[in-house]
């Protein structure tokens, strides 16, 4: 089975979802069967590159609220974040475009290291507040992933290296009808949006599982080969 | 979307049937959006590892025909594979155990060169009879994929490597209802069995992209950010 996870970098609701996901995944019968993979979404995809703010004045500005008013929301979503045993620091952390970051992600995966970069860059930004937004901070992640340094620095010195990647899984997320995320779909046949409580999780992959069998298409008749050899030519 | 593609590098039709999916593929609308990965299915997965046997001999003895109607059945498939523009040798090539294969594949998945190294492991064993049972052809193709020869050395030489991607991929297909190959898998729901003729594949893509609805499980109020912001905490 196969569960993706629509998810931004900069998500405190995907860093906490995406944990929550684990949990419900450990208590899950078939979980050796499961096979994750991330997809990109950046929640500001039009902010330019360089652009950072200081997470809490970003949300104080979006929601017209103080910025002490940001700093207890905040705390709310830690709060959160450590009853799942994630690390997560209110101050300091920064807001800004994500692109790049999705962008080595997509190259992690070509490399078979996406799950490990995702685990750096979100504990990078949440818990020890590296920024991603920080070039050099990036190849520092890409390296302690285990990619090639001189790869990821290639990477992210040519703005068009996997940047199509990260635009078709942007445009599958929206024809899936995912409009935020953490988005979870599984097997492209079930979709879970938010970071619901792990027991949720554990029952939508216990009901996709149940859902597995396939509707044949096509013809009966085929040219096939099987254990006891390939079917007789008909000549 | 996703295709996944049970074959073995052995296996005639699924040589020919990869080739007449690519066609139906090439006619879909949405042919830039889907997604093919190979996955592994052994025909022989019993056949001691050195056992390889002359294909003409072997037919002749599994269909209990002389070598000359052995042949006749091997030019039917030749035909088949000329008519989808494919190079196909009738003598000389080798049946045995393609496990070596398969974890090699599967190597080359996780470097981003899985689609590389089928096309040419495909073209070595049908077009060039150059002998996928042989460690030097294998150490030469992965190079030629694009792979670290050093790599590719080491997995040849530890039977374990990438062993258990291999025994997931065929306990998957028993678990679809695949007992032979090729065996095309549309976004886990749609099932289609056989190399068959490429406008069966269109059909099938056509059909599944149809049916991408997602079903949604789990509550509809969750955690999670959006472009307009993340759900301000209910504290």
């Amino acid at each position: 089975m196969r569960v993706e996870i629509w998810s931004d970098i900069t998500c405190p609701w995907c860093y906490v979802g995406k944990a929550r996901f684990e949990k419900g995944l450990a208590a899950f019968a078939h979980r050796d069967d499961v096979e994750v993979v991330h997809r990109s979404f950046e929640l500001d995809p039009h902010r330019p590159k360089d652009d950072t703010a200081p997470v809490l004045e970003m949300l104080a500005k979006k929601y017209g609220r103080t910025l002490d008013e940001a700093r207890a929301m905040e705390a709310h979503v830690a709060s959160s974040a450590r009853s799942e045993g994630l690390g997560y620091r209110t101050e300091g952390r920064d807001h800004g475009n994500t692109f790049d970051v999705h962008r080595l992600l997509h190259l992690a995966k070509a490399r078979g290291r996406q799950g490990e970069l995702l685990d750096l860059a979100y504990r990078a930004n949440f818990a020890e507040e590296r920024s991603v937004f920080d070039a050099e901070t990036l190849v520092a992640l890409g390296v302690e992933a285990g990619l090639d340094e001189t790869e990821v620095r290639s990477v992210l010195a040519d703005g068009s290296a996997y940047a199509d990647d990260v635009r078709q899984d942007e445009r599958e997320a929206a024809e899936l009808g995912a409009s935020g995320v953490p988005f979870f779909v599984l097997d492209r046949r079930y979709g879970v949006s938010g970071g619901q409580p792990a027991e949720v999780f554990t029952q939508a992959l216990e009901q996709a599982w149940q859902g597995r069998a396939l509707q044949p298409l096509g013809g009966a008749e085929a040219d096939a080969c099987g254990p006891d050899g390939c079917e007789v030519p008909r000549a």
